[in-house]
């Protein structure tokens, strides 16, 4: 077997090239392949090490630290459930804050909800994954030029610690707890969270697991964040390019009583089909169903 | 990249073997990978290609033709909704037929119903599997000695042709339709599985494909059915080991007015915990629900 031009792409039988997703430390024993039809881009940035490879049936795919962070084609799923459910279960969001979500198609999809809001701010560290994003998905940048969008690239911690705004919603799209990445899911994270979030707020964060991997770390993720927030839920995501077919996030306001499961707001059926692929008022509630083992145990 | 004992398992670096769940016709261009830790037995049999490992991760793993069956760690999931799905929605079911199945797990779940019941049968035409399960899957053969299960080696379209019985629910639990199982997905059989069914009974199978790998197929099979009967849905499983961590199941009725989605009988919380790992009256529910995108093309 050799190597290619990156550690994770491998040439199989055939001549075929394919990269293989592998982490023995937070998901042994399994791998999920996607077939390279030609590699993009892979540098190391100061932040991390980024590879934009053409596939042959999942469209673009960005790779951060060897971890698929979208593909062109199931996308929207994830960008979709973690900006509209916050967004929905308020009933009137003004102000918007996402932390990373470098791919933009968090922004995009926030600016479905633009006529109803004032700002979008942003604050991602790593500007190259916002240059790549603009030349090889093309499809996910269509928000960043819009004029109440505001991009500011900057730690996130480093904005929370100094920002004085309340934000209505607070998005974090971060990639996953190794390296710097890890203070994300820090007591600490969410206390910057919380003082950075409106009294009727709704934060929204990715879990980097889902029930099936690591449960255990949901639940102590879940404990966290019930030490600052009153209210925590936790939903899934269901596509097929995250590790295991699924992805959690974790959701929590500081009003005890909001229902995270309902949708406050309900477009009919004909504007949700507009608007969204993935989402809708039913997937909203559904996706908050977890089997009886997972639903025992976060509970 | 040598071969091992069997041809979907190659050796990569440092000498860890991979079993490669890959088939380029079904769905090209992704693979799921699972490590061996031993091959425990490989067989052609008359019917079909079986290999049985020990993974390092996901416990024994049972595939035929390529294509995982079942892993111990995750077959609860998909073994628990395409079972008590059908028999919770229903309002007093009393015989159960099921074809295929020879993993035995899906009697497993229905005999969790049995002091209700008054009949489970179960028509696998590979006794081998049968054999195989017991040996490597003792957890999933617990209901096999039960009294009232009645096992016959057989090819099911035979069994359908000539039983005179009406069933209340017919399960199948096919492999996909590659070779003899393709007869399953057919009009052919969708009206054989009506003949053998109560005027108020509820038929389900594996769908072998999910909505994101190809949604064309489903809409196909979903017309097919709805040609032999006037109550068809779609629901999903969500567990790692499947094709894109996710598996379609096809649920029928004669009666028109049945509500498929909505449980008949509901147990309460405490009960659904002793029961069940996967299923409960809200993952019955949950499991209807589809992305925007594929519930307009399904509907």
């Amino acid at each position: 077997m050799s190597s290619s031009t990156h550690p994770s792409i491998q040439t199989l039988e055939l001549g075929e090239q394919w990269f293989f997703e592998k982490d023995p430390a937070t998901f042994p024993g399994q791998i999920f392949g996607l077939q390279v039809a030609r590699v993009l881009h892979h540098t190391k940035s100061p932040f991390q090490d980024i590879l934009v490879f053409e596939s042959t049936d999942y469209g673009n795919v960005l790779v951060l630290n060897g971890i698929i962070q979208c593909t062109e084609r199931d996308e929207f799923a994830y960008q979709e459930l973690i900006s509209h459910t916050p967004l929905m279960a308020h009933s009137n969001p003004k102000n918007v804050l996402i932390i990373g979500g470098g791919d933009c198609g968090v922004a995009r999809e926030v600016g479905k909800h633009i006529e109803t809001l004032e700002s979008v701010t942003m604050v991602e560290i790593d500007a190259l994954v916002i240059e790549l994003a603009k030349k090889y998905f093309p499809n996910m940048t269509t928000f960043v030029e819009h004029p109440k969008f505001d991009l500011i690239i900057d730690d996130g911690f480093k904005f929370l610690k100094e920002t004085t705004k309340k934000y209505d919603v607070i998005i974090t799209d971060s990639s996953d707890p190794e390296g710097p990445a890890v203070e994300f899911f820090r007591e600490g994270y969410f206390n910057l969270l919380s003082n950075a979030l409106a009294d009727d707020g709704i934060v929204i964060m990715q879990s980097s697991e889902n029930i099936w991997l690591n449960l255990p770390y949901i639940k102590s993720l879940n404990v966290t964040a019930k030490k600052v927030f009153p209210n925590v839920l936790f939903s899934q995501c269901y596509m097929p390019s995250y590790t295991g077919g699924q992805l959690g996030l974790l959701i929590a306001s500081k009003n005890a009583k909001l229902d995270l499961k309902r949708p406050q707001r309900i477009f009919d059926s004909e504007t949700e089909m507009k608007l969204f692929k993935y989402y809708s008022s039913e997937i909203h509630e559904a996706s908050f169903v977890l089997p009886t083992w997972a639903k025992n145990v976060l509970s």
